[in-house]
């Protein structure tokens, strides 16, 4: 294990910790939820995720010496919706999976209609675990709040979702698949790194500067996805059907480029932040 | 049509009128969300509902003589998570339902996979919604925020649907049905009239007396529901099934008598609010 990994490991088992501790409270008497919903939703936020987002947010967090509970709940809210999206992605009427990181899906689990709310479920308590951490400094809460309804809904992570079905149809011409790619997947990662900034008092040039840094960030996060998937056999809706696997690499290299150059800007980048463009140029999962 | 129906339709209509502007704002050239999905949300947003929980927020407001814009963002946020819920509960793995209100029902016109997202991005919106019209009171918006959250998630509707599936296997006691009831539907009617409350500026005092007449409207709401589903043969998970037609009949009164004593509490009770108890225990449809 290199020692970007080793570092990313130990953020991914801090954001762990936060999420195990936060569900416990689920389970006190004075929770009404039920025990079996509540065991939904753990299963899916403990399936051995990379937690790229949250990591995201730490790293961001750090580079402003912020205190660690400045910036996990936020970290933690959006793995909430990342959860939850891939709990409903991988129902019978979307993609249909049966496995995901080598796990039984939700539904395979629980049942369809469990798996339907347990998505339900995280996307609401995404939102409520930014009150309870955020709420005393309310205008600051209503910000995260915002972005992170514009990166999750309709304009972006679920608009993502839905153009993608249309896609299925109709083959997406490379702009829209960037434009699909950047719905679906690229606005959550960048509001990730938008809210720590927040969080972390950034000033608005920082902001836009982490914001164009986390849009080309996602979308080589997704062309490398495209990458590994095309090496298993998958080209499907792919920048690899599109510019096979040259074109593709190409446009890898060009997208982290341009991450590089965005994060290069801000006065003492964070070397994390800076190694984590490499590091999924390269990565093998 | 009586007095009281020509009253709630006149604010259901102002509702439906608000709820069409907000969504014409998303197919705006600025907005990126797919039109298929935002067609979608707005389908099953304008399929002839009451708009129950709604009027019950207008009413609450004009109480207080408030200004219409301070309750009716709060009002359709409402009206949003209702409409997410059951969108998402006539899917095939829910109660498999191909009509609603007479009408197909979104999967039905959309497909699963469309209506799925139409669910999910409408639970998203609501919270949008709060933060564009409430925001600029940042406690005041945390606050909305919140409680929606609590009454919608899994400590509220989510959570009363997830104990509803568990009803299908083992039918439940009493108990256990004025508790599914009031995590479905009772919260999500009592969070309305708290929310209108809060944007009014009410006591504390004022919110808890509506907290127990929403509570107990709420119940009795449920209760007329299954007497009218009785009279067209279905007593399944019903209060009827567990207390016959003369028992339900007798505990609608009862719930109804509580909601009417709490309300009467309050100096000056608004004389709709009051009036919507009858009507509710009156109704047939």
């Amino acid at each position: 294990m290199n020692s970007l990994d080793a570092e990313i490991e130990k953020r991914a088992r801090t954001v762990d910790d936060f999420l195990v501790r936060h569900f416990e409270l689920f389970s006190t008497v004075d929770f009404l939820a039920p025990r079996l919903l509540v065991e939904s939703m753990s299963y899916s936020l403990h399936t051995g995720g990379k937690r790229f987002r949250p990591v995201l947010a730490l790293l961001v967090g750090e580079h402003y010496n912020q205190d660690l509970l400045q910036i996990l709940p936020w970290a933690a809210a959006v793995e909430l919706i990342h959860t939850y999206s891939l709990i409903h992605d991988d129902l019978p009427c979307m993609d249909n999976d049966d496995f995901r990181r080598g796990k039984p899906t939700n539904h395979k689990v629980y049942g369809e209609a469990t798996a339907l709310l347990a998505g339900d479920g995280l996307q609401t308590e995404a939102f409520q675990l930014l009150m309870k951490y955020y709420s005393q400094d309310a205008a600051l809460a209503c910000q995260l709040v915002e972005r992170l309804c514009t990166a999750a809904g309709p304009q972006g992570m679920v608009g993502g979702q839905a153009l993608d079905l249309q896609a299925e149809k109709v083959p997406p011409s490379l702009a829209e698949l960037k434009q699909i790619q950047k719905l679906k997947t690229g606005m959550l990662i960048r509001v990730t790194l938008e809210g720590a900034a927040l969080a972390s008092g950034a000033s608005k040039t920082t902001l836009w500067l982490l914001r164009y840094y986390g849009e080309a960030l996602g979308l080589a996060f997704q062309i490398a996805d495209d990458l590994l998937d095309a090496e298993q056999g998958d080209q499907s809706k792919s920048f690899v059907s599109l510019l096979g696997l040259d074109g593709t690499k190409e446009l890898l290299l060009e997208t982290s480029v341009k991450a590089k150059e965005f994060l290069n800007k801000l006065t003492q980048p964070n070397v994390f932040l800076l190694q984590l463009i490499d590091y999924n140029m390269n990565r093998k999962v």
